[in-house]
């Protein structure tokens, strides 16, 4: 019978969660792959820490060569997370002839073009289901099941630590900074939360996402992008009284026939349809393709087990060979794909919009107002003023605009500003239909 | 370059939207596959009928043995519907050396050893994503995306025609055979409903995945289930009044090592939940692994396009090989496992119910309530009776069980008939939690 042995470089919460999987459902796991698997050898810098696991005797090291240097090892799962590091170990491996697993969103959307072009000539393949949507299969989904379709667009909820901010104000009426503080002492937030609640994370996988549905190689960090720290909760309140909540929203929309809107950021969503739904730090996807119509993925985006239940499901498909068969066919990041689909113009992109501005003064808003229609951004609903929402010295407003363009929106938000008409940045956001 | 044919058996309302699919995407399929693909030929007795789409000059036939007896076609869509012709028909591809993609899930749970023990034999594979959840791509994420989990249990709405009545039933307060009518005029339920209606659908459904979540071997027929036929717009008002809704759910879920609880039926579904979100004639499937924890699908369960974007996905998968990967590791209804895992004794399934009694006289109630609560059917709440939703002559009353067997309620369900207690069959839903 034919056997393969497995190293994982990172034993932390998911790499503690994928040495679980092997080593207690290894005959499991074996059957699935069609041949024996052995998790052989687990290389992490800290191999001390107590982590209620039983490893076999000698299996822990502190250096990843000893694992690189193995023949035997043909497969190796990377979970180490950060850039530079995981990068240079993966080109290594990669170089001498194993097949990679990851889950490391900002390396794929950052590196994926190098590691990929590498991968491909070192005929090695690369996993990342893990990396978008924890234990969500999406990318197998998209990737595999959906490729009948022309993918029209995606719509998701990314980031479980954003959603278990946004869901906890919504159901407490807390403010942003106390509700970032109880998801840090509950663990749904890092100690620096910078990459999450900035929505960096979610762009990230967005971008992964968007390379597989419509071959885009973008740019991450030039998507538009707006994270949860200027969410308040009466906006929660606006929203509410219109038949809304807010989520931290990715999407990825094919506009005209080479072009894509890309954008993160919080949204007003209908409450009771699907995404409304999605609480906590759960994630969810909603995809549609031109002959499948609608479909929504809903599940742990995060977490030691969820994210180690896609991590193994790549290496199985390592083993026993689907993962080639995707890797080539699909072909990702290829250099005739790359560089043809664009970012659409912001002229392109129409939609309707929640805006919420600070007037200067007691007169500005008129002038607001004015100066917006005037620009063809049609105001459809002035919101009623809160009781309590809004203090003198702040007499902020809110309304709702009829479509219009991204691009007139931001030129027109521009204008106010330098117009000395508003006390702070305005607060937009996109109303989803 | 490789150039594989393909041949299709069977032009209907799922045929005719996966020849679109070939046809009108050969470049972006034949890209997938990682060669030429091209649909050969075409089988119906139908072959005259305008079915609004480019057929290429002889593609069609009346004559299946004209694919069967084509060395070239090595791929067989089979997409006729019913039993005995299609047995026979994939049979004999089979034994021709033909792979088989099909969408009949009445073959798939009928005859699914005998099927595939001859593709076994005959070194072929066949592919049956459409049988289950129409476009949802369920079978894929169970059998390859979550290899790495025990399934825990599947909780799903798999029929269309059933979820399209009852969640009318919901929003108009219509009865059955007013709502089925609508649903027969607008194309959601055939002209003969009773395999949908009957839960006969859903069941043959159920089982299939039961055997690639847990290699159950299941006769459908012997799974305990229930149709819609029998929900009262009473039920409705009583399910409203809870917090709940009707949905019919069909699931499965191991309760000891190797027993597994397969029930078909009308269900109260907490409001708000994802289950009961399902409206109209999509399918949602609820998925509980031990590592990953809770998914959620959703999508369209049936439709022409829906259902050929998984049949061309299946093709697809086939002529890349991840099919017969698959079909090897995964080994379906192989001698090992099959007979191994049985139905749970009703004894061993526990849960809570909502029953509807039509007692004899007004006398009758108490005593049942008595009968219940001596036989340890413990009565938490009798519902407040509806307003016009009772007549003198029809005093029908309904409770919510505590925790009590199926086992222990169907006997004293029958002693209640057998005593002459009741004037109609009582009608029982479970609750789930």
């Amino acid at each position: 019978m034919k056997h393969t042995k497995i190293g994982l470089v990172g034993l932390g919460t998911v790499g503690t969660g994928v040495a679980r999987i092997l080593l207690e459902n290894r005959a499991r796991i074996s059957r699935a792959c069609g041949q024996d698997v052995q998790l052989a050898r687990i290389a992490d810098v800290d191999i001390t820490r107590e982590r209620n696991l039983n490893l076999p005797e000698g299996i822990l090291t502190t250096n990843y060569e000893e694992i690189l240097n193995d023949p035997e090892i043909s497969v190796v799962v990377q979970l180490i997370g950060g850039l530079d590091v995981e990068r240079k170990i993966m080109l290594q491996m990669l170089e001498a002839g194993k097949n990679i697993v990851t889950a490391n969103k900002a390396l794929i959307a950052t590196c994926g073009k190098e590691i990929f072009d590498t991968a491909r000539k070192c005929k090695c393949s690369v996993a990342f289901e893990a990396a978008v949507g924890g234990g969500i299969p999406i990318i197998a989904a998209i990737s595999e099941s959906l490729a009948a379709n022309e993918i029209c667009s995606i719509e998701a909820i990314l980031n479980g630590t954003c959603n278990f901010i946004l869901s906890s104000m919504e159901k407490t009426g807390g403010d942003y900074s106390t509700t970032l503080s109880q998801a840090q002492k509950l663990g749904y937030a890092e100690a620096n939360p910078a990459m999450d609640v900035e929505g960096k994370d979610a762009t990230q996988k967005i971008c992964i996402l968007s390379q597989i549905a419509f071959g885009a190689d973008l740019d991450w960090t030039h998507v538009s992008r707006q994270g949860v720290e200027s969410v308040r909760g009466e906006d929660f309140q606006y929203a509410k009284s219109q038949g809304y909540t807010i989520r931290l929203i990715a999407s990825a929309k094919r506009v005209l026939e080479n072009s894509l809107e890309v954008c993160v950021g919080p949204c007003w969503v209908r409450q009771g349809t699907q995404l409304a739904e999605v609480d906590g730090a759960f994630n969810g996807v909603s995809v549609v393709g031109d002959a499948v119509g609608h479909l929504f993925f809903y599940g742990q985006g995060a977490g030691e087990m969820p994210t180690a239940s896609a991590v193994v499901a790549d290496i199985i498909d390592t083993i026993c060979g689907r993962t080639a068969i995707t890797f080539n066919t699909l072909n990702l990041w290829n250099d005739e794909t790359c560089g043809k689909i664009s970012f659409a113009s912001p002229d392109n992109i129409k939609g309707e919009f929640y805006l919420r501005l600070v007037p200067k003064n007691a007169e500005s808003q008129e002038e607001i107002i004015r100066i917006l229609e005037e620009n063809e951004v049609l105001v459809a609903v002035t919101l009623p003023n809160l009781a309590g929402g809004t203090v003198p010295e702040n007499p902020a407003f809110a309304i709702l605009t009829n479509e219009t363009s991204e691009g007139t929106l931001c030129s027109v938000l521009n204008s106010l500003e330098q117009k000395n008409l508003l006390q702070q940045k305005p607060v937009k956001m996109r109303v989803l239909r």
